[in-house]
């Protein structure tokens, strides 16, 4: 085994320098790293979303490799601007790690970062970042994109009698981290036959917990197919539609037979009711479309828009008041954190 | 004394509700926090710029007031945003923290950030955000900014015969640092008697480490009064003019005695030439300036641009080949870390 190049044996200019070499350019890039500030073409009106997770309460590096890492920090990234109806154009990586990490976990978490953006979001790419010291590896990206002229698909707009409608995996990433937890939190023997065993036996479920592919291209579909609200489900389906149905000022009915038909079973995992509820970091797109509306394809209809009662509860369940319940950072606690 | 309450007690909804009360919006908003981005109007080319402080390497909380911090964090990444030539237009804040964090902390952070952006980059605000867990608190800043038709200013278009000019304050920020190492490095003592005084004594200087004024809005100035090369001295003087020379394939030669008459008295704090050439962290503009050009007010001349000879230096200090040295986060250790 060769010893490993650490980050603080390097120094920060080498270190970016290898990290930038594993990045492609944006479209959108008029000046790329290196400067005060990357330049950017723009037009119109813009989004912009930022997103922070920190080694231990939101990833663990005995479960992730870097690729999938940057992966998923790309992913979960972009979904948010898809969930806006806009097209990602570019993200920036700021990254702060131990002084005696790797530099090649930097470089791959890098080629994951470029891979995401390639795959999920042609044309988008990292055009800027930070390199910081910190006890524990954190990474926060901020990801932009570009309306094109579209309004933003706010989560206020829902109106009784929509249909509410999801697309993606759904209750995967819940499964995945449940499992994670449940056979391989020892930090110990996480790379050893227990991880992989569970990716052999779980592969769709452990993938969409570590590098989840939302569909990112659906946001502006879903935009263009007269979508009245839409969101990213990142802390639960529940809790999410519960967030659309308040901002709109109107109940959501989740339909659990609709649910069952539609995602009761993914890629060969069998997706239980409340993991679809209640999971999190699925970031697919739920999203309300007028009745008349064509739900465009990848979307499957999972409830309906109903007008809100006095006292009515914002998220339905079959008709009946349902409990909003996920991922909250600090009231949330894991088993095994 | 009343007992705090925790963001861990609390939970991210009500701590994002409280901190959002605290920010004023960005002239360029178009959809403020609490969907899943937020929305901006843009016209022609960007700026983007992200940025992590970490308690500890970055910043210790003994010594700064959290209004301190978070106006530090808005100002440290606008001056990036001016160092382009462009007009700061909106920030985000991803915030990380402990569960018993006491949310009145955030708060003052966020009521930091926001006055931080009044006051140097009137119409800028912070549009959205990020709050997680982590072992020590922890920022990250995204910063845009609009180059309204300009150019950027890039840091490879100086030229020999160029005049190389600064405007801000050099080496405040730097002495502050020293200052609260030498005396105040105990985070026990942190609040007591001990910082007090150093405050009342060295009042410059404390402030230009805790919370800098960086000339915001000298960047649109400089961009307007011809730059050819600028960017904000954040790792010291020496460092970023070596960084300058480089770019541009010139040498950066530094005037002793222009900087003694420039910046050798500070609002009273005597400011030595070793501080001002490696102390860091002041965020004033550097910039080179065609040699017809009438430096704006706000800039003194404090070199020249010079041909680069066969393996001549980048940086010269009277002619003379100069060191470039300052802040690596991964290779500097400070007195006391």
């Amino acid at each position: 085994m060769r010893s490993e190049e650490t980050v603080g044996a390097l120094g920060e200019s080498e270190v970016l320098r290898r990290i930038l070499a594993r990045l492609r350019p944006a479209e959108a890039t008029r000046l790329g790293p290196g400067d005060d500030c990357a330049v950017l073409a723009f037009a119109g009106e813009a989004v912009v979303t930022s997103d922070m997770m920190i080694e231990g309460p939101d990833f663990r590096l005995a479960w992730h490799s870097g690729f999938e890492l940057g992966w998923k920090l790309a992913a979960t990234n972009l979904s948010d601007v898809a969930a806006m109806g806009a097209r990602p154009t570019a993200l920036t990586a700021a990254v702060a790690c131990p002084a005696d990490t790797p530099v090649s976990l930097l470089e791959v978490i890098a080629e994951g970062l470029d891979a995401a953006c390639t795959a999920l979001a042609p044309g988008c790419g990292v055009v800027g970042g930070d390199l910081s010291r910190a006890p524990v590896l954190t990474a926060a990206i901020t990801a932009l994109g570009q309306l094109e002229g579209r309004p933003p698909i706010r989560r206020d707009g829902a109106r009784p009698g929509d249909v509410v409608a999801y697309a993606g995996a759904l209750g995967l990433a819940g499964i995945g981290l449940s499992l994670l937890f449940a056979e391989s939190a020892d930090e110990g023997v996480a790379h050893d036959r227990g991880l992989l065993g569970l990716r052999d036996r779980h592969p769709a479920a452990l993938r969409a917990q570590l590098a989840p592919e939302p569909p990112i291209a659906l946001g502006l579909t879903a935009a263009d197919g007269g979508a009245t609200a839409m969101l990213d489900v990142s802390d639960g389906l529940s809790i999410d539609a519960a967030r659309i149905a308040r901002a709109s000022g109107v109940s959501l009915d989740l339909d659990p037979e609709a649910l069952a038909a539609g995602f009761g079973t993914q890629k060969g995992e069998r997706v239980p009711l409340d993991a679809m509820l209640h999971g999190g970091e699925d970031h697919g797109l739920l999203a309300a479309f007028p009745p008349e509306a064509e739900l465009p394809a990848g979307f499957l209809p999972v409830g309906a828009v109903r007008e809100r009662v006095d006292d009515g509860a914002p998220l339905l369940l079959g008709g009946e008041p349902g409990e909003p319940r996920g991922w909250d950072p600090f009231t949330v606690r894991p088993p095994g954190s």
